[in-house]
Order: structure tokens, then C-alpha cells, then sequence
């Protein structure tokens, strides 16, 4: 068995070369330029997540590998849009400066917008792996969890609860990160059985205590972690004296809650069996990760 | 025959209905509501043109509503983000408050994303009146005319424009709208095609002259408009220094510059005969409108 950092790693180069060459792809432009830039690094956990949803369910390697790339694109341009001054306002994104500071709020505008375009037409395009229905399917529920039900959707709640009387409470922000990051972590772990029109459930489940352990290590993270490490500015949530799962739980609450939605996702791939070893692998990775 | 503004106005209304159903099945925020304000009004000239392409190729009607609403929704999200401070920087659309005036600049980020997530969204959910391959066809050319190869191209090429140290060239120019105005008009013209796998080529010409005139008035409407009309500010060009058709061609040479292109778009009917008097009278309606 090859271990989960390995796995991680390929499953990264794959999608981003996929990635890059979709940009590649358009005419010359300054928003092109950064759609490069903006793409390039990360751990693309959501790719690898796509890539093994689509190997468990016996598809050929390659056959995900479009749907991995689109999901990224999604999530790439939401960074871009979430660093803008008018909402976190980030100078610093996978340790490297942020596309408005590089470039400028403008361009950084366009290059999300135009990444969300990419990562439709990129399960659009003709596809001979996978028949229209599966790929229609892929389209509408990205679109769903990208849009105004899903990441957009706890993005607005955000903002609503900054200016908010009172802090938010567990259910609260449990409900806003659901649709913040769950959304897309969801959508990655389903994709593959979506492809062959599987029962998405498993997976599904496993995605939703993956993503809710994820975002508790997030906010871990910020308090205890390394801004060389991370890549990124932290305390920031502190600061704007926001509630998390560590100011609600406590670190050692947040710590134990972490533990037990990790194993939450592990007993959800239980009908996988021993072929979802790396996928168990990731759930650890998530709450044990640095950055 | 019906005339060509009743016929508007009737698209506009049946699009407007169907966008802002798919906007008010999400669920409740403020960008929900900043969506349904932003989607109000308008001409709907791009829905227009899809319904009354569909109607062309003898699709029933309803057929191509999701479609007519997907491409309004893709308008408006552009017109949203194009509104913020650090691109345009407008006050005023349709005669109302921009939305970064009347909510903030994050939530019109947000509702510029959404929209684009609705947009496909819209088209990708179970539709038996299309076949699969069709609306993955929609969904593709859709994506390439709104992204990085087209809209947002377009965009870049403006702001580019901006800050070069010579004004644009007439085909300069002209290729910079066609991308950034022409892409969508001729998505929404050939859509009908697109729907029964029929040849664009007819409509794309059409739409491609349609276009230039389309942008050439805006550019005459700058200069002669009413702001009160035209529900939005005026004269913008003349203050920033930038070349426009009117500044390249005279005023007069503008105008006799978009009866050519007027008569060119008709011309490239001859395929449809009498049936296509609307999108014959459609273009008359670009060079004449006040808004």
C-alpha cells in the first residue's frame, strides 16, 4: 500500500497540470497571467478526493481527472475572491502574495470569475469516458455547491455574522461551515460515484465529518500554528473576535471533536472496505496537517 | 405580425420569471435578496434572442426558458461586478442603486458569483425537452463565451486599455468588444442552433454584426444620451480619455457605421426568409433604443 502524503502529492501534479493546460488553453491576458499564478500550489485535497472518489468506484485513471481540475478552479477562485480587501483582505496566499496585492483588485475580480467559467467548461467540453448524463449531473450539483445553497451561501453568513449582535453558536457556525467548505469537500468525495450514477451516501457522509473535522482544525490551526508554515496570515479570527470551534469548545473540546469526526468519516467507507485505505488516510491527515 | 418591442417585452417578462424562481429557490440571505435585486429589469435582450432563436428551429415554447434565463444571469452577474469600485465604479444601473451601493462591495462579489453558479445550474438540471448532448453543447460554448476567451477576455483587454500609454485602434477596439459584449450576444443568438445540433454559422454572423452596432450605439448613446433614460451615467468615455467608436469614427461616421452593420446582420438572415422578421426588426431596435 502507498501511503497518503505520496498519493497527495501525485494526485496534486496531475490536477494541476490539468489545470494549468485549461488555462494555458485561453487567449494571452494579464488575467490569464494570474489565473497561473493563482492556480499554482496548494494541497489540492479536493482534486485527490475526486481523483480516488472516481479509482474506488473502478474508473480508469485519467477519467476524473477534468472533474478534479474543475473543482479546484472552483476553489482557487474562491480564495481569490475571499483575499479581496472588501472581504478577508489577505496579503499573503500559499505564502506568496495574493492576486489584488500582485496584481490588482480589478484583476483579481476577473481571474475568480473567470475560473469559476473554467471549471464548467472543463466537465463540459466532449468527453468520451463518461456518458453526458453523469457529466450533466457533475455540472448541476458543482453549481449547487458553489453557488447561493452552498459555499457563496456560507460566505454570506459570514459576512452576516461579523456585524452580528452576538457570537454565533456551535449549530450556527456548524451550519455556515457546512456550506463554506463542506459544499465542494462533499461534492469531491461524490464525484466518483457520480460518474458511474452510484449511491453517493457513503461518501457523502464520510465528506460531511471530513469537512466538519477539517474545518475544526482549521481554526486550530489558527490559534496554535506557523504563519511561515501555513502560508498565510493566522489569528486572524481571534483578533476579530469571532466564534470558532476552539472559542466554543476550547483547544482540547475542539482537539476531541476533531478525533471523533475523523473517526465518524473512517466508519462512514466501511462498504468500501480495505480499498478506501487512503481516503481513511486523509481524514487523518486533515486534523494532523500544518498548514 | 407582432411588432419586435411587444415581443421584448414579453421575453423580458418570461425570462425575468424564470431567473428569479432559480434565484428564490435558494436559500434565505442577503445575497439571495441582492441577487433578485440585481435581476430586476433591464431589456433582456439576450434572453430575447435565445427564446427567439429556439422559436427559429422550431422548439416549442418553454423550451429554451432556462436557457434565455441562464444568459440574463451571466448579464447581470457582469453587470454587477463590472459596477464595483475598483472596476467601473458605477452608482447608478437601471435606474436604481448599484448593489455595492445599496448592500456592500462583499456581497456584490458574492452576487456576481452566485449568478454565474445559477447561470449553469440553470441549464445543467434535468430538462427532458433537450437531449443531454445539447445542453452539455449550451453549457460548454456558454462557459468559453463568458470566461477567459471571451467576456472576461474582454475585460482585460479594457482595463489594459486603461493604463496604455496610447489609445486603442479602431480594430483594436473592435475586437475588444467583440469579446466583451459580442460573446455573450452571440451565445444567446445561436443558442436555438446549438439546441437541435443546427448550423450557427447563419446566427453567429448575424450576431457578430449585431453586436458591433450594438456596442457602436452605446457608444453614440454616451455622447447623445439621457442619463435619466439611459439609467446610468453618462459621458464616462469622453472624461476618461478613451477611444470609442465615436472618438475613431466622427459621429456621423459612427452612426452610418451601424446602419452598415444593421443592414449586415439582416442580411445574414436570408437562411430563416420571412420568419426571422423580429430579429430583423431586433436589430433595427440597437441603433434606435435610448437606453
Amino acid at each position: 500500500m502507498s501511503g497518503f502524503p505520496e498519493a497527495l502529492a501525485r494526485a496534486a501534479a496531475t490536477v494541476e497540470a490539468r489545470l494549468q493546460a485549461g488555462i494555458a488553453a485561453l487567449p494571452a491576458s494579464s488575467v490569464r497571467d494570474a489565473m497561473a499564478y493563482a492556480a499554482r500550489g496548494g494541497k489540492k485535497l479536493r482534486g485527490f478526493l475526486v481523483l480516488e472518489s472516481a479509482r474506488l468506484h473502478g474508473l480508469a485513471p485519467g477519467t476524473a481527472e477534468r472533474s478534479a481540475a474543475a473543482i479546484e478552479a472552483i476553489h482557487v477562485y474562491s480564495l481569490v475572491h475571499d483575499d479581496l480587501p472588501a472581504m478577508d483582505d489577505d496579503d499573503l496566499r500559499r505564502g506568496q502574495p495574493t492576486v489584488h496585492v500582485k496584481w490588482d483588485e480589478a484583476t483579481a475580480i476577473l481571474v475568480g470569475d473567470a475560473l469559476q467559467s473554467l471549471a464548467f467548461n472543463l466537465i463540459a467540453v466532449p468527453d468520451a469516458a463518461l456518458t453526458p448524463e453523469a457529466r450533466l449531473d457533475l455540472i448541476a450539483s458543482l453549481a449547487q455547491a458553489a453557488g447561493g445553497a452552498g459555499m457563496v451561501l456560507g460566505q454570506a453568513l459570514d459576512i452576516a455574522a461579523q456585524s452580528a449582535a452576538c457570537p454565533l453558536t456551535l449549530e450556527q457556525i456548524t451550519a455556515l461551515q457546512a456550506a463554506k467548505t463542506g459544499a465542494l469537500i462533499e461534492w469531491a468525495a461524490c464525484a466518483g460515484a457520480r460518474m458511474v450514477q452510484a449511491d453517493t451516501a457513503p461518501l457523502a457522509a464520510y465528506a460531511g465529518a471530513l469537512g466538519r473535522a477539517f474545518q475544526i482544525a482549521d481554526d486550530i490551526l489558527d490559534v496554535e500554528g506557523d504563519a511561515a508554515l501555513a502560508g498565510k496570515r493566522l489569528h486572524k479570527d481571534a483578533e476579530a473576535g469571532k466564534a470558532t470551534f476552539v472559542s466554543l469548545l476550547g483547544l482540547e473540546g475542539a482537539k476531541a471533536r476533531a478525533r471523533d469526526l475523523v473517526a465518524e468519516a473512517e466508519a462512514a467507507l466501511a462498504p468500501y472496505g480495505s480499498e478506501a485505505h487512503l481516503l481513511r488516510e486523509a481524514a487523518q491527515f486533515v486534523i494532523a496537517r500544518r498548514n
